[in-house]
């Protein structure tokens, strides 16, 4: 798909010199297109069509394509003078000069790694178009007010170490240092199954352990713009190119274990049996029920039984549960009223009961980015999709939208100004290995990227 | 328990002289429990008590403590005289030699696999007493009219290899011996999931690939008589001591594969998805809803989610589905009415719909035992149990039974006259660590088995 890159349409120099405060920069749409499909080549998976680049991607965090690709781009980025630190989380902070040596730095901020059968714009957009707009005021020598820089955070998926967001969030103070680095992972993706390796193993195995301390008072920031793909479905049906994105929605994420009584499938009536499987279905079952009810989401993604054998019934049963709703106050009712559920089901309808419990392993509280953020990103869309369609105001090829997936920028935004920017997602499907986003649109929220931190520096340094 | 066993209580001389057809034969509990409890140290595990004895058992066919008990087997059977083959399958024959020369042997058959959390009975018993009983005829120096022997039947769980009686069936001649050495461990139990192993190559490895065909024809038996624990409540419940079975209930085992698309868990509205683990969990609850219905059994033992992250709808599912009824044509229906709804689900109740398939990994039909099989362990089950009550007839203490669950001897019947017999299960409970038949009823098992071999072999050669 690289042939099919474009940059975004030039405005006449007349257009620019007459906007009130465009920006005159233009990032490269090709560069950034070639620097995303052949950093893929790191973990490329799943092919669903002809093309090279028509796969999906494996890029499971600190695996051995993760390091390469954190490699490529911290040779890039030097490339271009900027300074890079790994912190204790494997962070990666690359930053670019600016006029004052002592401000902190403003950070484009997204990861690359990404789920087992994942896409290729999921967070590495975010990066990769950090690193086209540092390579964009690098061509042109332009000088931002303090430095600028970018942050690729590492297991933002939380799909190999179970828990999503958990480098930004040591790093924002919010999970203690240990609790990543003893971070296991999860069984259906352990390298060596009965031996499932710690985050901080990890790191050290590829090389990327840092020293410098994983906080936000060691490696402060001044703000934290992140551009993402929507994941979602909205852009796309209203034909919109941008979103400029407020906040984010609240969710929990849970391990549930069931337990049973192992007996035999042939000889065991109904009735006497405490069948964890059976059980776990209907609670999985009850929980798409709540989840329907109150407008909210509810996902199981692992599921796994004990012993595993056809003709037993299985003793035990550990299933995971998302479970996702825009306002705190109604989360907490879905998941009561799930829990309620699951202890009915446990007592009242599971041949001879079978007992249930919860690990909670995440909690995220619905969060609103920062006022100061969301007004630059508004003024960047506003500037490039009025470029586009012709426009002021620019006809309604950006809106203002919430976030449905959890984001780095979820951490960040509890120790500095955050906000986020999205492009269209074709399909709405992310987390599929044909997750996708045209050429034309990357460049779109590149560029208003670009915009929005160069108005960020300009206005509050 | 070792110490706790018992031999079953001797009768008096008159009372042996006087019984018509009364066999003076007495095979002995302690040196029975002794032989459990000791091979029992191969494949231990799930201690659940503080005695030694107060264990399950992992010893899952083919596996290194399978081949330790097999080569226990075959040492202690030469030890007392008989003549060991192993065939293709790995199948054990040790057979006694009797006055005839020509005559095929009466053999007593089970297995000494487990479950992967299984315990000390099950298939277990029905070899160590023949073994016991081959002990018993040794000892006393008796002469059978033709040969009599015991089998271990290998793979018989279908745990680790998904096809239960595998090699008893390539034995009869209903299963091609190529689908028997090709067949691969299950994922959950396989030593290197990368590179499931199949029973052949496992065969190989412990030492136990004969060169005897795996066939009827080329290792004939004049009957089969198999030993077996209940593994349901039904003797327990009624306070009886030996099932005389006459058939055991038709089952099919499937594997079915759900297939969804995966997307990301926050950002895809419920109704927007294809999750493979909802739909699973619906179909799982609907085949035991058609089970309750028909008052016949349904199972999942296997449930595996891909790609198995917590924020990830899963793109696919397989779960085994084990079915069963007393009645062909029942189970017929049972299945024609699981198909419809899980058919009813992949289109109507499930997003945008999933897509499912079914495959078929066994298949039995409903099994009518040999009558004069059963008539002779009626006749030592009437003998043992009036000696056990005093009366005449025995009190009830017998009664003829259906088996729930699939022996080696609903393959055996096919081509040989067989039949079965049961003991007491504490809490009808099998496939679990803490099975148990107590060592009285061990004995009586084992001492209506050898009334039943030698009855036969005097009125059937």
């Amino acid at each position: 798909m690289a042939t099919m890159t474009t940059s975004i349409p030039a405005p006449t120099v007349e257009a620019e010199a007459t906007a009130p405060g465009a920006i005159a920069l233009r990032v490269n749409g090709d560069r950034l297109m070639d620097s995303i499909h052949s950093t893929c080549e790191f973990g490329k998976a799943h092919a669903y069509g002809g093309h090279h680049t028509e796969t999906g991607m494996a890029r499971l965090a600190l695996n051995d394509d993760d390091k390469k690709v954190r490699h490529w781009l911290i040779e890039q980025t030097k490339a271009i003078g900027c300074t890079v630190t790994v912190d204790q989380m494997g962070n990666i902070f690359a930053v670019r000069p600016g006029k004052s040596k002592t401000a902190a730095p403003i950070m484009m901020g997204s990861h690359l790694d990404t789920q087992p059968s994942g896409g290729r714009y999921d967070g590495i957009l975010g990066v990769l178009a950090g690193l086209e707009v540092l390579r964009t005021l690098h061509d042109s020598g332009y000088e931002t007010e303090g430095p600028v820089g970018l942050v690729n955070w590492t297991n933002e998926e939380g799909a190999r170490f179970p828990m999503t967001t958990i480098a930004s969030g040591v790093w924002a103070g919010v999970i203690p240092l240990e609790t990543g680095w003893n971070l296991k992972e999860v069984l259906p993706l352990a390298t060596d199954k009965s031996a499932p390796r710690t985050m901080k193993q990890e790191l050290e195995r590829i090389g990327f352990l840092g020293e410098t301390p994983a906080s936000h008072e060691a490696q402060p920031m001044a703000a934290h713009f992140e551009l993402h793909i929507e994941q979602g479905p909205i852009l796309e049906d209203e034909q919109r190119k941008i979103g400029v994105v407020t906040g984010a929605q609240a969710y929990s994420w849970f391990e549930i274990e069931v337990k049973g009584r192992d007996s035999h499938a042939g000889t065991t009536p109904l009735l006497a049996r405490k069948d964890s499987v059976l059980a776990a279905a209907k609670m999985i079952v009850a929980s798409n029920e709540v989840a329907t009810q109150f407008s909210g989401l509810a996902t199981t993604g692992i599921f796994e039984g004990e012993p595993g054998s056809i003709n037993t019934v299985a003793h035990t049963v550990r299933f995971t549960l998302d479970v996702r709703h825009p306002s705190d106050e109604t989360l907490a009712q879905m998941i009561a009223a799930i829990r309620e559920k699951f202890d009915k089901i446990a007592k009242q309808d599971s041949g001879r009961g079978v007992d249930v419990t919860w690990k909670t392993l995440m909690e995220n509280a619905a969060v609103a980015f920062d006022k100061n953020c969301i007004a630059v990103v508004e003024q960047s869309a506003e500037e490039v999709c009025g470029r586009l369609s012709g426009e002021s105001p620019a006809n309604g090829l950006w809106k203002h939208m919430l976030s449905g997936a959890s984001h780095d920028s979820c951490q960040s935004t509890k120790v500095c100004p955050t906000s986020m920017i999205f492009t269209p997602t074709r399909n709405g499907m992310s987390h599929t290995p044909d997750e996708y986003c045209s050429p034309e649109d990357c460049a779109l929220g590149a560029q208003v990227l670009l915009g929005a931190v160069v108005r960020y520096d300009a206005a509050h340094r």
